[in-house]
């Protein structure tokens, strides 16, 4: 029995010849990652098991992204906190205000992922990484201070379900629309403990943004991780920023799947998540008459650099509905500064929007965008459980990057095409 | 007897031919401004008292900057509050996240207040507008109610200190120098319930950025209001801002002072205002050796386009220190655009440092840089009270746009000419 693209990164990171799924096994971790909300806990952890040493300097990344720059003193206590831990164990990695990003746009960005790395993160959107064809998935902090300390970790090797895509995406449809399609499919338990493996001819028509959105959001249909077939995409995106030797893992042949989707890329419409559920899906033609009260663009999800183009080209030269706050969040500084660079910023202002320094913020109800009882918003973010950018009477409308620039303009969920004429 | 310039302001908004100081009057307002913090409170007490109606739709601001973009639920909750407040009674001057800016620096940037005007805030830095020649003062939410319902408010007329102002500012030192110096020589409460009026050949050297830091800081030593005398520069200012007619006061030649300070503006040195008052100035040859953890340059006191311009002098092609976080936030979002064509957001990302969306955030310790136990930021903002940006052992002091920039690159309070050779 061949093994599945997950497994066979597993099995090289465990030393073995193979894996099947269900085994029990104990990998090596290539990087282990934190955020300013996470790492405190697992830093306790790492304390009260009487651990006094980190496995490797470079194999760390801490990022205080979460409620950064800090909202309270709490939040200004527990990136103290990471920020001692950094200097006493010499964490490389440590990512604090200013050069920094939200960790899952930022890692890829700064090439510390590379493919068929095994990676574990105490956060649950750490599955990101699959789109560079990585094993990665989000931990506890309980594991994230033992991986720190030992650089290994216990995994349950997940079966797999595979998404074999063809066909080429229309003309503002985007991975997020393809990912939300997908969950309202198989619902936010579709995928539970097991990989989602994205192959297919049409993959070459996924670019690096709309790969690392819809490997972030696997979480989301209950999946271990969410990987991508490593092609000529993640090996030009990878060129030039991951500066070690890596390894790229492909599926056997006759790898085992318990499910295989045939999707067709051009057959998807751009796509709404309503509350409270990511699976409760509706396409844009289906949506009817919800009107708004604000939008966010950004997050680990849709905070790259496509993600705001796209905002930038649907937004530039109007403005805003009058009853909308539009607050639009670039990933890391380096997005930031390119969106300067190509005037998007400039064209975010001018419609009226915010343009606010990287941060996780209102996605999990952290800052910079809490929403009152009552109050609407579309949004790019990952999550509308009940609550999760506010009061508990807030709904948050999950979307694109150009379904949430379009509602910004009429003031209700919106397709693109309704202000592109 | 003649009047002060602020006597001659509050007559005319009385109707009274002359006024006197200690004289109990009621003057008309020009306008009533109120911010996401304490019109919440004005509007609680304007529905208590029954009132149904306010006294002039163009006449009422109301500024959502200081826990914006949302920053929690309650930051969430007042903000809607005042929107729907500024909907029933249609207040033109409403300004949320989006088209806004901190207070102070955007109600005299759209042309909001003119010379001669009179006007309450609910906000203790509304003695800004006094850069203008206009009364203007910070009052109690209640104040603010009635202000918003009849038009009027009740004065104690002050006495005044005079400031005659001479000579030119050195390179690098600016209005938030001479204020510190000021508050410094006086004390917190030096010019207590008195009227603080800045006059002089010195006048014309200083630019309008710097009496707007100037006329913020009055209530910095407990003044009733700051004011300039109108000139050229007042003047330039206005034009092309102001669309309604107004007056310009002059004091009376033979107007009564309570003390008369002669300040040669070429002797004014860089000055930090150390913990925990602002009256604990010291000149930067006398700070000795503190190191700092932020560096916060914005607020209402300087977020202006000169104070971000000397700022990004200083940092252009510099990188902070390692252990500080520099957080940059322009007071309007015409700054940051601004600053955006010019360059400075650019030389300020490259620094390190975060370029933030306009808001009051860490000046009181709302969000967006709040210090942990035992942190110290340099700050350009206005208070460094016991935990005003965060926890209650930390420690804020207070410098100019200069001093924070050269700080940040160091790590420890400098001058800047410590960097710039």
């Amino acid at each position: 029995m061949g093994m599945t693209m997950t497994q066979k990164v597993l099995a090289a990171h465990a030393g073995l010849p193979a894996v099947k799924a269900g085994q029990l096994i104990k990998a090596k971790l290539d990087l282990v990652l934190g955020n300013d909300i996470t790492s405190p806990v697992a830093i306790n952890e790492f304390n009260k098991a009487g651990f006094d040493q980190i496995f490797h300097q470079d194999k760390i990344a801490l990022v205080m992204d979460h409620f950064t720059p800090n909202k309270d003193i709490k939040a200004a206590e527990q990136c103290k906190q990471c920020r001692t831990f950094a200097k006493q164990f010499q964490v490389k990695n440590y990512f604090d205000v200013g050069d920094m990003g939200i960790e899952h746009a930022l890692l890829p960005e700064k090439g510390l992922v590379a493919p068929g790395d095994c990676v574990i993160g105490a956060d649950s959107h750490t599955c990101t990484y699959g789109a560079l064809g990585a094993f990665s998935t989000g931990v506890g902090s309980t594991d994230m201070a033992a991986g720190m300390a030992t650089g290994e970790a216990w995994f349950k090797v997940p079966s797999a379900i595979k998404f074999n895509l063809t066909g080429k995406l229309n003309k503002w449809v985007s991975g997020k629309d393809v990912i939300l399609h997908i969950i309202g499919m198989i619902g936010v338990d579709g995928a539970l403990y097991r990989s989602m493996e994205f192959t297919g001819e049409g993959l070459k028509n996924l670019s690096m943004d709309d790969r690392l959105c819809m490997a972030n959001m696997a979480i989301e249909a209950g999946a271990k991780n969410g990987i991508f077939e490593v092609d000529d995409v993640t090996l030009n995106y990878v060129k030039g920023r991951v500066s070690k030797e890596y390894t790229v893992f492909q599926a056997d042949a006759d790898a085992e799947y318990d499910e295989v989707y045939e999707i067709d890329l051009s057959t998807i419409k751009s796509t709404v998540s309503f509350p409270h559920l990511p699976e409760n899906t509706k396409t844009i033609d289906e949506v009817g008459d919800v009107t708004i009260d604000q939008v966010v663009i950004g997050s680990c999800t849709n905070g790259r650099l496509e993600d705001m183009e796209t905002a930038a080209e649907i937004l530039k030269g109007k403005h805003i509905a009058p009853d909308v706050r539009a607050i639009i969040i670039p990933g890391t500084q380096s997005i930031y500064k390119e969106c300067i660079k190509r005037g998007y910023a400039e064209i975010f202002i001018d419609a009226g929007c915010v343009f606010s320094t990287p941060t996780c913020g209102p996605c999990l109800g952290g800052h910079m965008g809490i929403l009152a009882a009552g109050e609407r918003a579309v949004s790019t973010t990952n999550r509308n459980f009940v609550g999760r950018m506010g009061h508990v009477d807030s709904e948050v409308y999950l979307a694109s990057p150009a379904v949430a620039a379009a509602s910004a303009l009429t003031g209700k969920i919106s397709g693109p095409e309704e202000v592109m004429g």
